[in-house]
């Protein structure tokens, strides 16, 4: 595990206010860390609405299976998330490790198995031994109290190096855990609507190293306990106060996705590419995307070099339609490469000294059509093959 | 650039005997490099055949622009080849620099120029001065002489570590540059044939990065000089020496294409990946490509770590058809994973022992179906990250 803070982090955890309608405990079961709090358990107020977005991995691990499968009734009382162990790729004990520890929630928390939800995040491929929750989650089912968030994010922390805003995200060997919590009062439905339009151009416009987790989890969590104060329940798409609720989710799932990117393993630049002129949004983002997955990019900006050459090799790779000679290219605004050739006022004291920031803008004009989209990655370091090179042994 | 050859290098390099019909000649003209030859020149008898494969990049490099308009005649005379800038993403100066390029050498050796061959290894999107080649050319057009082939290699060589055998395989930043010779007397449709077939199992079937040169060129060239020893020419792909020719080039793509992996940017183990029980070959391939090309699988071979959730992982994020609990998996013949779940008689000393040999053989078994592929890469060590980090500045 590595010590050293992401240099990207926060300065400071932001001041959270409790969120009326959940209560929150953590407690160290021993799954795998010592010393430390692996579990974090949430516990919600009756009539909690909940819409997820899960990993499409082909070979989901047994909380994605648990979850996918809950989620078509939208209503929650009880998350549990442990950190240590994925369970994931571990057949049938692991489908049995889930169910077991939903069973112990929810006798703890007198409500149906079905109305727990379930994350983890680790090791892949080794057996979950829920029975290690049995007493730990009685006792914090007890303890469990409003606030606590900071506790709450560093329970479930694995390779990422700081605790994360809003909610709490893990994205640990590629594997992103995000819990977001509201009181507003919203059916299911328009839950889920929200957070299926939301994660478009937040979640889903992240990558570290374009490997996808089999344990990608993004859960939303509506407790309504803000119908106490006079709020009226959402129930349609169409309600007048949604916009504004939406602007707000969007900015919480935009904020939590940055996290993501500047939490990246051994990240030590936060990497904005941005794709305009392309010949649709989709065509963008298939461009932008495979920028932000080439090793070559990213290892160039790590060595706070500005090689566009291998930019124009990323935009080629794509399969999408590019001409090469209309292409430019910008990093932090200054254009290095226009219409297929090396800018002719090219500085290269003015790039390598904006290299050197640890924020990276990178441009890509197409000149072909109006599609524009963006994604966030960070570099790719010796850090990120030393962190992931020994993770395991 | 790196000094040290990579581990995985052959310990000699193999006696080559001269392909009738083809001299060769190198020079240094500093075009980039200092104290060493950066151009090789190849010169055919008059009847050669050629047949090429070009990156399928959107974004060409000039000389591959100009070998795909050539090729269509199925006639090669010259071939020049320079290391050490690539000539990509140089605009309109980069076409004229290809063309004026191409007129030095058919001027000098007295043919036409769209008989001149053209391959750059380098830098992209600085512009190549090609007036460098032109007293150059000349003198190398007088000098060429059969045989030569490890001085040929070694003028253009970049980051690659070792010169090698048949061909001359440059595989810098990701670009590949490789030419077969034989004095086999073929017809130029036969050879393309041949050669389009051949790669799909070899040059195609190796990734390093996943990244796609702008440069990517394969060329075989068939001189035809063996009809002087009276063998007949080979102008149908229903001749009956061809199985057996086929074979013997086959072959020597397959040598050619593990030699690219295994000079790969900071390789320190070649990595054969073999996925079976696919729905199709096809479905096969995509699998092993993205287990092939995911960092976090590779950095964990770097690390001797049998990380087969890692695996899973990359089986679950192609995108094709898997059944998580039918999955096996294997590292040099011993079964870590079996149905979904770590083998019951894993032996981690046992794995551990094996993940520390140079060459290790990863077996993916999906259950599902007969499709089979196998691809080469290597592993992805700090060095990668260094190579790529300090390469331009």
């Amino acid at each position: 595990m590595p010590t050293a803070i992401s240099p990207l982090a926060p300065s400071s955890f932001p001041e959270m206010p409790p969120i009326a309608g959940v209560r929150l405990a953590t407690a160290a079961a021993g799954i795998r860390y010592a010393g430390r709090t692996d579990v974090l358990l949430a516990l919600f107020d009756a009539g909690t609405a909940v819409a997820g977005v899960l990993t499409r991995s082909k070979c989901p691990s047994a909380p994605v299976d648990w979850c996918r499968a809950r989620l078509k009734t939208g209503a929650a009382s009880v998350l549990v998330v442990n950190s240590g162990n994925a369970n994931a790729f571990t057949g049938k004990s692991g489908r049995v490790a889930a169910k077991l520890t939903a069973e112990i929630a929810a006798k703890a928390a007198h409500c149906k198995t079905g109305e727990v939800f379930l994350a983890s995040t680790g090791v892949i491929g080794e057996p979950l031994d829920a029975t290690k929750f049995a007493g730990v989650i009685d006792r914090l089912t007890a303890e469990a109290a409003p606030g606590g968030w900071h506790e709450a994010a560093q329970a479930i922390m694995t390779t990422d190096t700081f605790a994360k805003g809003a909610g709490m995200i893990a994205p640990d060997m590629a594997t992103m855990l995000s819990f977001v919590f509201t009181d507003a009062p919203i059916a299911p439905a328009v839950l889920k609507a929200l957070l299926r339009a939301g994660v478009g151009d937040t979640f889903n416009a992240v990558t570290i190293d374009g490997d996808t987790s089999t344990s990608d989890t993004l859960l939303a969590f509506a407790t309504g306990a803000a119908a106490a104060r006079g709020v009226a329940k959402m129930t349609r798409l169409s309600d007048p106060r949604l916009p504004a609720f939406r602007k707000g989710f969007n900015a919480v799932l935009a904020n939590l996705a940055e996290q993501v990117a500047r939490d990246g393993e051994g990240a030590r630049k936060l990497v904005e590419i941005v794709v305009e002129g392309a010949l649709s949004k989709k065509s963008a983002r298939r461009i932008a995307l495979s920028i932000a997955n080439s090793p070559l990019v990213k290892t160039a900006i790590a060595g706070e070099d500005a090689n566009w050459g291998r930019v124009v090799m990323a935009v080629g790779k794509a399969g999408e339609p590019a001409n090469r000679d209309r292409l430019s290219i910008w990093f932090n605004g200054i254009r290095v490469a226009h219409k297929g050739e090396r800018d002719p006022a090219y500085d290269e004291a003015a790039v390598s000294a904006t290299m050197k920031k640890p924020e990276i803008a990178l441009k890509v004009a197409l000149g072909l059509g109006k599609g524009r989209d963006r994604v966030l990655t960070c570099d790719l370091t010796k850090e990120y093959v030393a962190i992931n090179g020994d993770y395991r042994s």
